[in-house]
């Protein structure tokens, strides 16, 4: 399996895991969870959207990944997890991990990529 | 061409204008706009995203369409156009558009679809 295939099947497994961790009781279906999977592009985003008491509007995307130029962008990371060191744990080099929600300054001084 | 794929076609050339309107000039590339085509679940979303100034993270989500059961969804738009009145003008029938972006209970009193 070459490089990007290798990463693509981690981060495809890492998304289905967070999207069944929080899919919920079928009972609250007024707020429910959305895996975007753009598979095209590479794209993986995690989304809560719906009403809460019919008149509080929830959207919100907790995780976004993505695969640019064999390397994996943390575009979005609303949870408690350090999602960075999961894919490093996966097998992901450092230095194929971007943090896009670090500003590109910040990037220089850790050991994941800068872009 | 069954109703799905004409909605579909419909969505989707809606979204793709509107990715190609906002693409702006190449030498912006710190902030970037992206769509996200998640055609497995029908799933069409536009987000801006990346760094203003280098310090100023920018992440949002300014279209969203879905289609779910035969359906147009509005799940966001934070554009000053009337997306749903868009949709009716290509041709989907009001009762196949919902409303996701106001309350199910607002819903009920508009012409198109509450669910």
């Amino acid at each position: 399996m070459d490089k990007i295939a290798h990463y693509r099947a981690i981060v495809q497994q890492l998304m289905t895991e967070y999207a069944n961790y929080g899919s919920g009781s079928p009972s609250d279906r007024t707020v429910e969870q959305e895996l975007i999977w753009d598979e095209k592009n590479d794209r993986y985003l995690l989304l809560t959207l719906g009403w809460k008491n019919n008149n509080h509007r929830i959207y919100n995307c907790f995780i976004h990944l993505e695969i640019r130029d064999g390397k994996v962008w943390i575009q979005r990371n609303m949870t408690d997890v350090d999602l960075a060191e999961e894919l490093v744990a996966q097998g992901i080099a450092k230095q194929d991990i971007v943090l896009g929600l670090h500003s590109p300054f910040k990037r220089q001084f850790t050991d994941y990529a800068v872009s």
